[in-house]
């Protein structure tokens, strides 16, 4: 957690006081809130009655698929199409087939290029399609496995021309690349604090003034009635300082953050020539690096690297332990021996060229021994 | 926010970590999140693998209510019947209200009597009563406007027999009279970490081993599956901190409490002598004093202590605003008069006889001014 959120949290917490409350201290607490309001909307170029705060990334993917799918079905029985692409975060990916399997949703799954780009001409081709009418469009906006950035403005247009609303699932994006709300046309945006050097269990879905969403969460009736529940004030204002200060930084960090990941991918590169970067080589996150090792399990590469200090990912965090392939990498035509091979390093705003230079020193051993291990596994 | 819990949430989020991931800093972060696990349950007699940790009392209501009638539900499309108290919070009551508006359920409203008592009797011949199989049945353990504790052991005696789940709303109750998951033969409760002086946006689902509950928030698959996103550790680690304390100091700080809040009692009858206490006179929480004054606005009556220091309620705080008589008053037999004139003092763990004294100082001004203005009204 950045300092500047610590604090905020540490601050907001020593007072006492429900933001719903009508006494004196109650009031104190609500003004935090609707500070901090601003402050996120002013960041991300939303409007602070577009904000509505949320327990996280997860909460906010769930409630504007659930939310807005059910509120535009209710408002006609025929409108249950979902358009989603297949390489979205599993809190998008299982909220919308949960609705498929319950028999609402009438799903189309927007299939990738090889570097994990979805086509705004496949898009058009599912708005246009024959069978029910879209409820939803929901693209991410950067991937959290390969880190490519979607074309999410021109995704966002066609969707609104046809008149369906479109979520984007912007948790990695937001403090990486410029994310402005009302400029990208989407209807509804995913952010987390925890990304950004904020405290996890805290984050926002901006859903714009028009869009009818259905709440997930009764009860008080926070939130403009979509997000009941005592806001966290602490939580909220220590959100709106760490997003605050990843905005204002992205633009000087990103480029050395970029510099620092090309080095970690040369260097990779050198060190194992045939190890594959996976995502697109210039529309990407400027912290992501994601390589398939060929003949390595990533699971075993991952604790020979974690024994040299050097923290890394295979797929989804969410996921780890889980045994299945990454549905990202199989999406952009991975089998699955090289899906199960694949490797995220991610730099944060702390990571540095030492950083870098321990992963590249511990690498070769490690792919060498995973190697070993895989090819023994092979022959029995 | 306690000083320990706010020393556990300091201490957890200066580290890093995803509890989901393989590498060492999330095999911390899990290792803090199980211990977590460990102390909630030991102090509510439960079993670790049954707390599901959630981001605050609305979200477990929510989860409960829904989740648990969707999973029976769609085991046997029959059992459709939800059977809830009249009395229960707005995250529990609006979340049945939407099962039923949507055509799902069939809801049976349990009366009380005129203390705001859930009489077992009613809840036996609603169990037994012609119509759609009961999916679930919801009675909080104790009233967030009025204090009034449920008999909840005698009411899930009778919900078990006939093999249907229950859960209760124990966010008023934990910390404040004895709550045993174990021994009150409960399926499912919801506790909540800001009213324990833990921090907001935290709180947990008690969830039998053997209840299916559909997720709310589908992705990653952590927390048995019941309840994705990624764990918020330092907000767990001082949900624990401040939970183990309240819990600790119940036995000796609950009979101190309840004798501030008889002395308040005593001293509001003496000051107004037609006020009226609200809920039973003995089976209440020991913190909690309500009372309606005839001939007062509650807000206005707000107010006016509020310009002299003393911070209290109309009714519950979610609702805070909203003019419509409580539904907790209506329930147990008042008109909108009174239950528009009433007013809640709670007290907590830091809360002094001199407190209750300037309560007291301040009240007599308060009415009179209060009455001289709703007779004013009245006249025009």
């Amino acid at each position: 957690m950045r300092p500047e959120a610590l604090a905020a949290y540490a601050e907001a917490a020593g007072g006492v006081g429900n933001a719903s409350s009508l006494h004196a201290a109650g009031r104190r607490a609500r003004r935090r809130v609707e500070e901090a309001r601003e402050r996120v909307a002013a960041a991300l170029g939303a409007r602070p009655s577009e904000v509505v705060f949320t327990a996280g990334g997860t909460e906010s993917d769930n409630l504007a698929v659930k939310g807005i799918f059910w509120a535009r079905r209710d408002a006609r029985p025929a409108r249950r199409g979902v358009i989603a692409s297949a390489v979205e975060h599993h809190a998008v990916l299982d909220a919308v087939q949960w609705l498929a399997d319950a028999g609402d949703a009438a799903v189309t799954w927007l299939p990738t290029d090889g570097d994990g780009v979805v086509a705004p001409a496949s898009l058009a081709r599912a708005l246009a399609a024959e069978g029910p009418e879209p409820a939803l469009v929901t693209v991410m906006w950067a991937n959290n496995e390969i880190g490519t950035v979607q074309p999410i403005a021109e995704l966002a247009r066609l969707a609104a021309a046809r008149g369906v609303p479109m979520h984007t699932d912007a948790v990695q994006a937001v403090g990486q690349v410029p994310v402005d709300f009302a400029a990208s046309g989407v209807a509804a945006l995913t952010v987390s604090g925890h990304k950004l050097g904020g405290p996890v269990g805290v984050g926002a879905l901006l859903l714009g003034r028009d869009v009818a969403c259905t709440p997930l969460l009764h009860g008080g009736g926070q939130e403009r009635d979509v997000r009941s529940g005592t806001p966290d004030v602490a939580g909220i204002a220590a959100f709106a300082a760490a997003l605050d200060a990843a905005v204002a930084e992205r633009e000087r960090a990103a480029p050395a953050r970029a510099a620092l990941r090309d080095a970690l991918v040369a260097g990779v590169r050198a060190a194992v020539p045939d190890a594959v970067l996976n995502g697109h080589p210039r529309a990407r996150l400027p912290g992501n690096a994601h390589f398939s090792f060929p003949g390595c399990e990533g699971d075993a590469l991952l604790l020979l690297l974690d024994a040299q200090g050097v923290a890394c990912s295979t797929g989804s965090a969410c996921s780890a332990g889980v045994a299945q392939p990454s549905h990202v990498l199989l999406a952009l035509g991975a089998d699955a021996d090289r899906a199960r091979g694949s490797l995220r390093f991610t730099l944060g705003h702390t990571s540095t060229r030492a950083d870098v230079e321990a992963l590249l020193g511990a690498l070769p051993a490690a792919v060498a021994r995973a190697r070993a291990a895989g090819a023994l596994r092979a022959r029995r």
